[in-house]
């Protein structure tokens, strides 16, 4: 019997580990690659930045995940470069990988346009280590709000600034309206958390620009609700210590006093995923996305499949997909499917199709907006049909009920196990959030 | 009416908690201050330190614990100095808090017997942060084994020892041999992870030097079938990166080399226990625990109680009390009812008497050792005893059910949710396990 066909996967994420599942019975050697030793429930990773769930309790460890996979392997590491003619990959310590088949699905990162400075006073929401150091800025205002005396100082550690009014940005915001409302309604004795000023920015002219606009009106009316102030049309100028400058299209500053600001804007290509466009001088768009043909697969390198947030695709109108788990699983799921197909000897498969089941937005406790199959929901409806997706999702990591009673709690007595102030700069700044004037420092 | 009495806890451990419990219903004003804005279940610890529960699961804001005691105030602050004639404390930040009585419970800190130096490559597991820095040098260790080629590196990877062998390190010697023995069992491809040794060390002649010698006995064996190696009558000479160096009683030197080495060993009072003792000129044992009078409070000062693992206190044979939860909620409720009757005008009460309930330590999936009202239990009698008294004292922070179901979860599925390897520090390491020399760095 000849070697077997090496397929290599670079990513753990729902692209690659969806690609990794479906070559389960395949006759193939495959290897999945990632820097983290977790696959990460990236939907729901506002609900760690606000204290809602822990970390371990929306990630996955890759190797739990395919213990019982017997043609896969996991290797920790982290890939630098690619030899498209050699047909190996190069990972940072100089090993390198021969592949005969590689799923590239390295994903996307945030992007500032060119302002990296802001990162420091405005952290995105990618990974766990952006999450709890969001939860750490969240709860350190609210206590630093409790112990100032001076009233302008107060209102600046009360106001939330969230940059960008998509799903991110608008569950980011519900959520934190929840908090301020009502977990925290009674924490505190020199401060009213409801008092907090959450502040939602975009540069489009409405939020959630994706969605049908009855769904975007029904999200800020809900958001409204929750205390949280949609301000859309307007353009973020500057960041730093003291809060945001922007801009109105008729040309006006205004300056947000804050001490929080949130990135939940802008998204660029992994850097493999430049390093890739390069060796194979695979066209791409403005953002680095890669254009793969109808297979998946780079111009001119029938072996290289991209999958995920880093594809460039297009459904049959020729509209770009958003970068979202479903376009990721699916794209992952074809390409391992094509895979098995040659390995078999079978011609190629059909082109790429996306079935798109809808898009929804969690804004707060029952409420939400969804779109499912054409069908347009919100408040309770919406956020049922949210909650049991989810659900059927995430239980393929963990355990269904377990996961089901927990949220049950949790949304029954705004739970807050996991609001906990962590990590080295936490205790830093803990020391003395009175005088602590750059949050998160 | 007169202004309320000033009561001020420093420290939300067990003492200070079951303090500001106790006083649920005092006519007083009190304020418990601690540098964290939450408590934690510390006899879970090694359980976050293992990968079996994630830091949420074992801590509780202190704010969503105290937020209906209408007469209780939660300050983050840093305790550095007190003026127990002017009768105040001072903050880090300069803030001074007055006080009608105090109770103090700082608790412990982890002592290197003068070696801190030893702390770089043996971390202790005092904090949550140290519970994330072990779980990450753990899983550091396995996946550094499954990629390195040369077999004595591999073994080294695959050594771990932990210093002290008192219930901390026996628990989680256990837990790791749960790990290599199961939970790990089908995960890696060049390794086999129950190919770990597993090494405890302690300088006194048996483990579980404070349990009765037949619950030591059975604790050894139980180890040993988990394969966990016990080393006693071996005293620490040296840590490194290399691994620890060991003197037996008869003077031979011996090397262990390992990659992983745990500190489980040695307790020094915490900072402000020091300058308590010193401002007050109290008494204190050779780790500096101070030595209260029957009252629990500082001779000379009857306003300054002292609690928990920072009060030397002994019971009725003169025999010390061990540093433990029991020992700190019954000194802190009495302080605080002690309080209590003062505000009544009511005579001093009747010294502090602790009421011992016995000791636990679990080894393994349905293994433990027990003393339990003089009652000598092992294996899973022990076991379902450490559960269910466990899970009565953690719900009164969280849910009984949603824990008693996470917890049957855990060990019907060797869940492993909370394997992260996280934090700064983990995503440098993780990009090359196998140039890593220094684990954890």
């Amino acid at each position: 019997m000849a070697d077997r066909h090496r397929v290599v996967i670079l990513g753990g994420g729902f692209g690659g580990l969806y690609a990794a599942k479906a070559l389960k019975n395949a006759p193939v050697d495959l290897t999945l690659i990632d820097r983290r030793n977790f696959h990460l429930f990236q939907p729901l990773l506002y609900q760690v930045a606000t204290g809602s769930l822990s970390p371990g309790e929306i990630a996955a460890p890759l190797r739990a995940v395919l213990s019982k996979q017997r043609n896969t392997r996991v290797l920790l590491g982290h890939v630098t470069d690619i030899d498209p003619q050699e047909k190996t990959i190069c990972l940072e310590d100089g090993e390198r990988v021969p592949y005969d088949a590689l799923i590239v699905s390295t994903g996307s990162e945030s992007s500032y346009f060119g302002n990296d400075a802001w990162h420091t006073w405005a952290p995105p929401l990618k990974t766990v280590e952006d999450a709890t150091t969001i939860r750490h800025k969240i709860l350190i205002a609210f206590e630093a709000a409790e112990r100032v005396t001076d009233p302008v100082e107060r209102q600046k550690w009360l106001t939330f600034v969230i940059v960008g009014a998509g799903p991110t940005g608008v569950e980011l915001a519900g959520a934190l309206g929840e908090i301020a409302h009502h977990t925290l309604e009674d924490d505190f004795r020199s401060i009213h958390p409801s008092d907090a000023k959450i502040i939602l920015i975009d540069a489009a002219p409405s939020l959630l620009a994706s969605y049908p606009p009855d769904l975007a009106r029904h999200a800020a009316d809900s958001l409204k609700k929750l205390g949280a102030e949609v301000r859309t049309g307007l353009m973020v100028t500057n960041v730093d210590g003291g809060g945001v400058t922007v801009k109105a299209s008729s040309g006006t500053q205004q300056h947000i006093a804050s001490h929080t600001v949130i990135w939940a804007a802008g998204v660029a290509v992994s850097e493999f995923g430049k390093v890739l466009a390069q060796r194979t001088r695979a066209p791409t768009d403005k953002a680095g996305r890669i254009k793969v043909d109808g297979q998946l697969t780079v111009p001119g390198f029938p072996d290289i499949f991209v999958v995920g947030d880093l594809a460039y695709l297009t459904d049959e109108h020729g509209k770009q997909l958003p970068g979202v788990a479903q376009v990721a699983m699916q794209s992952g799921a074809y390409a391992a499917k094509a895979i098995a197909a040659r390995t078999r000897g079978e011609a190629p498969s059909t082109p790429f199709h996306y079935f798109n089941k809808g898009d929804l937005a969690v804004i707060g406790r029952f409420s939400a907006v969804a779109n499912v199959f054409g069908l347009h929901l919100h408040g309770f409806p919406a956020w049922f049909v949210w909650l049991f997706i989810h659900l059927m999702y995430i239980v393929e990591f963990q355990s269904r009920l377990l996961v089901l009673i927990q949220w049950g709690f949790l949304y029954l007595t705004y739970n807050r196990g996991a609001m906990l102030i962590t990590g080295t700069t936490a205790s830093q700044s803990a020391q003395s959030p009175k005088t602590a004037a750059a949050p998160g420092q």
